[in-house]
């Protein structure tokens, strides 16, 4: 009953290792027995997500190294929202068994770049038939020389919430492939790269670790609008302040051409992967002049509501529920 | 582009932490954050395998809770093929949208059944919308108390050579069910019971380990024809002698009424996730008094060649690749 999309489960073994190293330091046996064996530190940091095709990718717009780039990075910006290094991850692929060997050899160069720049080895590799192209990714971390790491709902009444890359961008790169596909790249540069090609905080959320007063960190995948909520603890509510000349020219550009309010269009967002956290004003501003993607979206109040810019928010994320 | 198969998020989680605890010695935070966070031992295997509809197993036949405990038994035996003691697991989970809930629940159900019976948490899950269900598990573990971990490719010419568990037991109830359907339980409930919920023999992988005289163990899930050149040293072949009374009734009954040979049929099998062992002939004589499902099936030799019953072994296992 099994088919595999490669020709034969050594071809798809060969293009594994003709691309991810079998020997790393956190492998002390590598690819190939029944498991891997690892050293692992005292303490890690694990988590999981599926990559999958026509949910949250395209072939229409994606190619097969965008796909591979993006299934390990949305994974690595988990590592990156606890402040971990990451240390090694796992691969399960599976797609239609008619889909040609260069395309699957893309999804493992796109995938591949990433882990080696990062330094992180494949401890097990899985590839299997499927209706769908599914990419799923295991990838575990652990903390850095801090021993810090962030959790969500830690933050005060009256502490400085800050974002770590841009809001709104992906999005705006989304909706420009739907309507336009892969030539609004001439346009909308930027946009079309944080969607294709986003990359995970790694540096950013370390950097963080080392600091005490950074109360919390998390992945902003839902839009700013659905992960605030889930960041702020039980009590508190939060007052952004988002001023247009905050927000990437983009994002700024699609909103007047769609009479959208730009603040509005970044807090809604979806895919930014970018990181939300928390710290004490002082340490904010400390904090600022060291990190050039960093910037201040407002503060945690007592109470339930979130406003932006004097108005209470009344948007919702990005619905992964249709 | 996102949907789910479960009404939504919440629900989803909701009947994870009805099934899986979320507190455990293993994971020092839970489920619920970017990342959870584990202690974890020096030394850890590790392996991901993935369970696809059509692929794997077929709705026909398999509820969802076989579903559930078979892609997370599949992994285990891997574990159990290095010796190990598994420690915990992450779970991507992706389905048509229609799928009912109580589906979803069926294979949760399975699978937090085996999770939980053999004390391993659930670190991570996630579901997402796929034309096909599609089961992706990794499954981490550690030594045993001897802190020994298996290998393939160890045995030495001479060692006995042998297996725990049924070899082609599966494959009987697999040809059974596809050819008659779910009615064929009643004359043939132990192939059925061993191709819909495999046990993974952790136990005996466990306490093999403690030998120092076995020479490498390794997952028999490709059938024992295709894995045992896996599991022989270059150079070395084998000689098997697998008497028709070694064998399950089940397999003989079928082999009889198929027209084929029975010896033939064990070998070729198919997903059995018994264990393959090689040990010295005087160890041999040991266990065998204490493992009772621990069985020989022949010698490693000098040379390339496999023979069966004094016959050359011209069949191949299980064929991934249609």
């Amino acid at each position: 009953m099994k088919t595999s999309p490669f020709q034969s489960e050594d071809h798809f073994l060969e293009a594994i290792s003709a691309r991810f190293p079998n020997a790393h330091p956190h492998m002390t046996v590598g690819r190939g027995d029944d498991c891997a064996v690892l050293a692992c530190p005292e303490t890690m940091v694990m988590t999981c997500d599926m990559f999958v095709e026509n949910v949250h990718f395209r072939r229409a717009y994606f190619s097969p190294q965008d796909a591979g780039h993006k299934a390990l990075a949305v994974n690595l910006s988990d590592i990156a929202a606890m402040g971990a290094k990451p240390v090694g991850f796992c691969l399960g692929l599976a797609g239609p068994p008619d889909t040609p060997a260069a395309c699957w050899e893309g999804v493992l160069d796109g995938m591949a770049e990433l882990a080696n720049r990062t330094g992180i080895p494949l401890v097990g590799g899985d590839l299997n038939a499927c209706s769908s192209m599914v990419i799923s990714i295991t990838v575990w971390g652990e903390p850095g020389e801090s021993g810090r790491l962030f959790q969500r709902r830690m933050c005060h009444p009256g502490d400085v919430l800050f974002v770590v890359g841009e809001l709104g961008l992906a999005a705006v790169g989304l909706s420009r492939l739907e309507s336009e596909g892969p030539a609004c790249v001439k346009n909308w540069p930027e946009a079309v790269a944080a969607h294709l090609r986003p990359e995970a905080k790694l540096a950013q959320g370390l950097e963080l670790s080392g600091f005490r007063g950074v109360r919390g960190l998390m992945d902003v995948s839902d839009g700013l609008a659905r992960d605030l909520p889930r960041f702020l603890p039980e009590g508190l509510g939060a007052e952004l302040s988002i001023p247009e000349d905050m927000l990437h020219a983009e994002v700024i550009r699609h909103a007047h051409a769609t009479g959208r309010d730009p603040a509005e269009l970044a807090v809604i967002g979806g895919e930014d992967y970018a990181l939300l956290g928390a710290c004490h004003r002082t340490l904010f501003l400390e904090l600022y002049g060291r990190m050039p993607d960093m910037w201040p979206i407002g503060q945690a109040v007592q109470g339930q509501g979130i406003t932006i810019n004097g108005r209470p928010l009344l948007s919702r994320g990005f619905d992964h529920f249709g």
